[in-house]
């Protein structure tokens, strides 16, 4: 099935390609590499999901704002690849959570995009390197940022 | 125009190559990708333009600083490559700000060094991917970090 | 002398590879490069070395906590690629720390894997480019982490 007919299937419907807030390139083909700029949870009215991490959202919270992280990034994919069909490989994931300096689960709020990505394209090809981090502050206080790479 | 006549026209002046501060290469060529580590602004006097983003120091400061990391990542190309007319496309910047956890400008900052190399390389091939991020903390209190790759 | 056996003559035991706390591989070879995910400091009992530099954890203990990570990296490229000794060069290292937001020695801190990696490889084939840089927090309050890619 393609990822196209996958995204369906699942009922999700990509929101626009995100406005870039400065000097970049959202997505850059290099040989096989398809790399993507940090991305951040905007809604489809253009809003962002905001807020630090243990403090004013919770952790559940925090999954929705790094699973509408991956539909943007899918989106930007859409936009500069014309299909999702031309992705091979996830092949990395860096996670930027904004949250409190004694918050400890970085790995399970960054999860809320990596299992997107492993239940359109499965446990290996949906499934890259990843770190996930808790950052000092991000861009207009969103919740989690997140770059990276598909193999194209 | 090459690069060199460039830089000569923007009436630009490389600072000497930033000294190491730690077990590691400031580029490395893998392939056709130039791979530079962290680069800090480093003044040609040596000295370093540190303090934290929102608070001692504001945005305008932040984003010169960010420039001048920029040339300090020129000036180690310029050293590691021979020539700037080696390079062929920025392929991508990641972007630290040391910066008040309340910031939210982060994107501004690092345009300084963005821009730089747009006007040296042009809209397409001096802008790449970026990621523009607040630190909990950078080395020696540097008000802005950037790492990232060139093509060659 | 191969990787494995110097590992033997610095007297040298890997611990075994991680256990995964997230939805992510430890390691993926993507063309010439085995990129590996951030690692953190496990020790052979499972526990991990955690707390903030400059706190409660000073500069010589945080030296260490890298250097088990760069164990802990062996690890998994020896899981992953069979023998270390299909490793060419190391290509980066993106060094995280958990420290407190006045603290200005991050480089020093993660010479601790660097030079390990020095050791071993020797000061060409074993120094990469790096970034060393302080978070605002760590999964599970971790010391350090370290992500970053291999040629093999």
């Amino acid at each position: 099935m393609s990822i196209e007919a996958k995204l369906a299937e699942m009922n999700l419907t990509l929101p626009p390609p995100s406005p870039k807030g400065g000097v970049y390139q959202s997505m850059l083909v290099v040989g096989d590499q398809a790399l993507f700029s940090g991305h951040v949870p905007v809604l489809p009215d253009g809003s962002m999901l905001t807020g630090r991490v243990g403090g004013e959202v919770d952790l559940e919270a925090a999954q929705v704002a790094a699973r509408q992280v991956g539909l943007c990034i899918l989106a930007t994919a859409k936009d500069n690849l014309g299909s999702l069909d031309r992705i091979k490989r996830v092949v990395k994931l860096f996670g930027m959570v904004n949250c409190t300096s004694d918050f400890k689960q970085h790995p399970q709020v960054i999860n809320g995009c990596s299992e997107l990505f492993r239940d359109l394209w499965g446990e290996d090809l949906g499934v890259g390197v990843r770190s996930a981090v808790g950052m000092g502050s991000l861009p207009g206080d969103v919740t989690v940022e997140i770059e990276g790479a598909f193999q194209v």
